[in-house]
């Protein structure tokens, strides 16, 4: 039974899980929800995720919420297929994984989130996005890449001269954040744009990116 | 070669690590670092992590940091001894500590956070807590509570009828979320307050208390 993935193919968290689906070369069937509609605030969805949030992830009886769980499931369960995202069998790489993993859930995303949501979420409401928001979180996010800037001089990726779960799940802000005119803080670090585009033109994160299409007239 | 955690003990995310530590019975080394004089800011710490944050664990010549990747490469390497804390052998559950881990993450840190910030730091300062703060993380907390009520009224802990990662990973904010007046968030709520004292009374969270003394006189 293929598996299900509840979510909008434009969300950043659900993209987050779409590119590691790729990745893996795993089949599964995107089951849409109505995020405009308040879908996920539904009890048939709150049923999987109490907090109403998407995407889920439904393999036979088991639910699975938080993106960032369900690509490292994802990675882990399909060990055998498309790419290694995890390196399990290094305990060293693995380890280093997780560090830039969890850098991007707590330096980078916490940064970058506000950024974006101004840029695409505030005009659908009529307002105009907070220029001052954008400017503090700018530059919390360039110190964040300055970090990034000095990392990857040294090595191709962040964990390593390897790509990993832990490059991926960058890819779903930075892609809507290079479609705004902040995307100089990416365009200014040449080894941050170098990266950028090298796990962007992958051939995952391009046909994820088919469907990134939030915020396109 | 025993492992080197860099970092105070009364701080959150060292002491994170420290109870995993105790939990899988490892031998380690603490290296104070003086957060007061500004220490983790210094070159010789920014060497080991670069966004000059405590705590880094060095393992031989494996430096890690982020408290929650080093808990999980501790419960990985070290999975033959102690308590199984991240139940590997069994993917289902397995993917369920992820899942709750990632919510400890991404919704209970983001609210208990600043709580426990504005009643032990801002005092520091010679500041006042900031009330207002408080009544808003608190709201967003309880909410979060609401959710994980449900949740133990059907299973013991947070990912199913085992103790894990999941759970460990809530012990530090908590332990200082509970000696100020906002501890009827927990006792409020009859499940919440259950599981926490039985995770709280746990060999290796009692011992790890014992150095969990930031804000006493």
């Amino acid at each position: 039974m293929a598996l299900k993935l509840h979510g909008p193919a434009m969300s950043t968290s659900t993209s987050l899980v779409i590119t590691c689906l790729h990745e893996k070369e795993v089949d599964f069937e995107l089951v849409p929800v109505d995020l405009f509609a308040g879908e996920h605030k539904q009890p048939h969805f709150l049923a999987k995720n109490p907090f109403g949030q998407v995407p889920v992830l439904e393999d036979g009886d088991l639910t699975l919420f938080e993106s960032r769980a369900i690509s490292t499931y994802v990675a882990e369960k399909f060990k055998e297929t498309g790419y290694d995202l995890t390196r399990q069998q290094n305990l060293q790489e693995a380890a280093l994984v997780k560090v830039w993993m969890e850098v991007e859930s707590q330096q980078f995303c916490p940064a970058i989130a506000p950024i974006v949501y101004q840029f695409y979420v505030d005009p659908l409401k009529g307002v105009s996005p907070d220029q001052a928001m954008i400017d503090v979180n700018l530059e919390k996010l360039g110190k964040v890449l300055d970090i990034y800037e000095a990392r990857l001089s040294s090595t191709k990726y962040l964990a390593g001269d390897f790509y990993s779960l832990a490059d991926l799940h960058h890819i779903p802000y930075t892609h809507y954040l290079m479609k705004t005119p902040a995307a100089s803080v990416i365009n200014e670090r040449p080894h941050v744009k170098a990266w950028w585009e090298d796990i962007s033109s992958r051939p995952a994160s391009k046909k994820t990116a088919e469907g990134m299409t939030f915020g396109e007239k």
